[in-house]
């Protein structure tokens, strides 16, 4: 007889103050690590139902289904935990290609060079056709 | 004539109101995402000086030199900035091989299957062998 209890999946993730979790979004096929954005727990639960990253938009406190306005949606491969329990790291397939709002493959497309900071990645789209369809 | 100002490379960030970053740490050769931890300004500018990653300890309140103890050091080969301006990823050479302190190879280990979270990567070296030197 097993008495341990299970604790719920999404009990088990240590929220901050503000209910959120940062995680990351990596490239299932490349590897690239994509963004970091944050969840509550609703949208990780709507995350996990609907198979795609829906994060919570701090700036605009709402939920925000990746790819929504863009059509750059996340589908995911993969979920992981770390071992604190407090940053969860995706596995996505990004639709599009692109992750970033500024129409780069990516969000970190800048790169320390002799203190300062240089715009290595091209703008693979821009952003007024990304979003003004 | 260019009358641009030039902000400082470690003013372009922007720290939460506790006066820190979110870093990622990646294996520069593996790609793997291998742990989420923070830096303040005093720690980013001691990382790029050194050329190893020393983060800040939310826990402890000091500086963590990545490997101090264990010897894992995070040999710095690439630093990037986000779009937003607020979140690094390093790109390292992951000394030992090791990245977390549980003795995983990184600290993702935990995967999300049918709403539980389970240990899907082996520990590589017991703790105890690697802080009771």
């Amino acid at each position: 007889m097993n008495c341990e209890a299970i604790i719920p999946w999404l009990d088990v993730i240590r929220w901050t103050d503000e209910g959120l979790v940062p995680v990351i979004a990596q490239d299932a096929n490349s590897g690239k690590v994509l963004m970091l954005a944050w969840m509550n727990r609703q949208s990780l639960q709507l995350s996990v139902e609907e198979g795609r990253a829906v994060y919570w938009s701090r700036s605009r406190k709402r939920l925000w289904r990746k790819g929504e306005e863009s059509g750059h949606v996340q589908k995911i491969k993969d979920i992981r935990l770390d071992c604190d329990n407090d940053v969860i790291l995706l596995a996505v397939e990004q639709l599009g290609g692109i992750a970033c709002h500024t129409g780069h493959e990516r969000c970190f497309y800048q790169q320390l060079k002799e203190k300062q900071w240089v715009d290595v990645e091209s703008v693979l789209k821009e952003p007024v056709d990304i979003y003004n369809k």
